[in-house]
């Protein structure tokens, strides 16, 4: 019986759900990924996001990068460089064995959910991962009158296209994985993670059937605001905000999550926004969201789910 | 123009071109290789003999091993078993660029002579290499009442199952690569190399077309017995031509080519087996056929070719 459900994008929610893992019981933990950062490269499927939380939860996770696995190798892709290939997204060698597994099963015929169930068995993790839809939804950045893939976009730019609109090509015919609908129905509590809104959790909602799922919950729901002081910790949630034609603040924050979310946890550096954001109709909980140890995960972790 | 055509299995055909590449113009040469060891692994495909004629023409081949890069690392391999996957196979980190990009090629329609030439570009091989042909042809040994792929028998099981019988999955219905067959028509000289006759010049020779073209230059084609006083080298070449009814012997080799070649070059060893295979109708070179060092497959390629 799944009493949580947690909207996931890469770092910040993976650091998030390895507390929140040690507070409620992961079989009873329903984590939607996103895979609209997903990318095909030299034919292998890589799901970043799905990865990320897989690893960290895993206890394998190269904890430095944020990304990929710890004490990883590049032999691989820097044969590919040497033989003359693009080789902008960084392949780990042990990294390398999930995309290859992942792109085999789906080649025959297994759902991203059921690979990502495998995957997640053969890494001993507990709680329940899905990718947001087992159909192809691509996020792509409209940066002047270029179309930029997710991926080019975040690792080979390096974040540094401005971005005039974000799309998810594809969502709009998706539908969510088995489950997802019935999960957050079901759920004591839904939490949204301390994801770049509009980048990692965007495109988990405009699955649809996620969105109008969560609002019917909106009194169980609760989000962590990923911005503290009008700064992301990492990425580029508060530019993107920003372009968006939000405020980078949590106050811009709650403004995305508008209508569909109650409660909403904000840092102590952001205290003194508490009155407006109540004055809007959410409740705000302070709380320290910086995780540095797993200790900060911990807490926080308490605090959404309380 | 191509002048020299050779036929080539794995190892010590690889040894052999990589004189013979020292003697004639590699642009001028054309290597037929045997892919009907390949296999599709981890939704890879790889082909071990096209694999070690281009790694050994490259001089990058694992000389110890035989196959595979030399310092190769096996962290992707490793990762694959300790999340639970027969790992049977070895492929190094390096080695796996070749099969990701041989499949990624593959899955794009490039046939497998495209993608052959390709990689050897990038890999800086001069010599034309070539598959027998770019469609599917699998060895398969029939052992007792059990059909195995070449490569569980090769590698898997190590050549242990008794070998009943050997036959060329898919052969009959395969073309030849494109300019196979005008090569052979054209050229000066045909060389089959010092390998397995059955398993590893057998598959070319089962390509409807190419037998038939050699016979038609049966003047020029020279074959190199892979068998010394009894004995294989390195591989099972001496235990299949006993079991499939040949002797493990260079009369063996002999009779097993008869027809289609008009010379063969037997070792010293084998001296003594010169005037009866002579009365048998063959030119009998003598030579050293052993290769441990780059001059000895010098000294053997200009004792074929000339």
């Amino acid at each position: 019986m799944t009493t949580t459900v947690a909207l996931a994008g890469g770092v910040g929610a993976a650091k998030f759900l390895r507390g929140l893992c040690q507070i409620v019981s992961p079989n009873n933990l329903l984590i939607v990924g996103n895979t609209g950062d997903d990318l095909e490269l030299y034919g292998l499927h890589i799901s970043p996001d799905l990865d990320i939380v897989m690893y960290t939860l895993a206890g394998v996770i190269d904890e430095t990068k944020g990304w990929g696995i710890k004490d990883d190798t590049f032999y691989f892709i820097d044969s590919l460089r040497s033989l003359g290939f693009e080789t902008w997204f960084r392949i780990g060698d042990r990294d390398l064995a999930t995309h290859v597994i992942r792109t085999q099963l789906l080649a025959e015929r297994a759902t991203l959910a059921e690979v990502t169930a495998q995957l997640c068995g053969k890494f001993g993790v507990k709680a329940k991962l899905t990718p947001m839809t087992n159909e192809k939804v691509r996020t792509k950045i409209l940066s002047g009158d270029r179309t930029i893939n997710f991926q080019e976009y975040f690792v080979k730019n390096e974040t540094k296209d401005e971005v005039k609109d974000v799309f998810f090509q594809g969502a709009d015919n998706a539908e969510p994985a088995p489950g997802i609908i019935e999960a957050i129905t079901q759920a004591e509590r839904i939490i949204i993670c301390p994801s770049n809104p509009i980048l990692s959790i965007g495109p988990i909602l405009a699955i649809p059937g996620i969105r109008e799922a969560i609002m019917k919950r909106k009194a169980e729901t609760v989000a962590i605001s990923p911005i503290i002081a009008g700064k992301a910790l990492k990425g580029p949630a508060d530019k993107v905000l920003a372009s968006m034609g939000y405020e980078a603040s949590a106050r811009g924050v709650a403004e995305y999550y508008k209508g569909f979310i109650n409660r909403l946890v904000i840092d102590r550096a952001d205290s003194a926004q508490k009155p407006e954001l109540e004055k809007l109709g959410f409740e705000i909980t302070i709380a320290d969201t910086v995780m540095k140890r797993i200790e900060d995960s911990v807490s926080l972790a308490k605090v959404a789910a309380g």
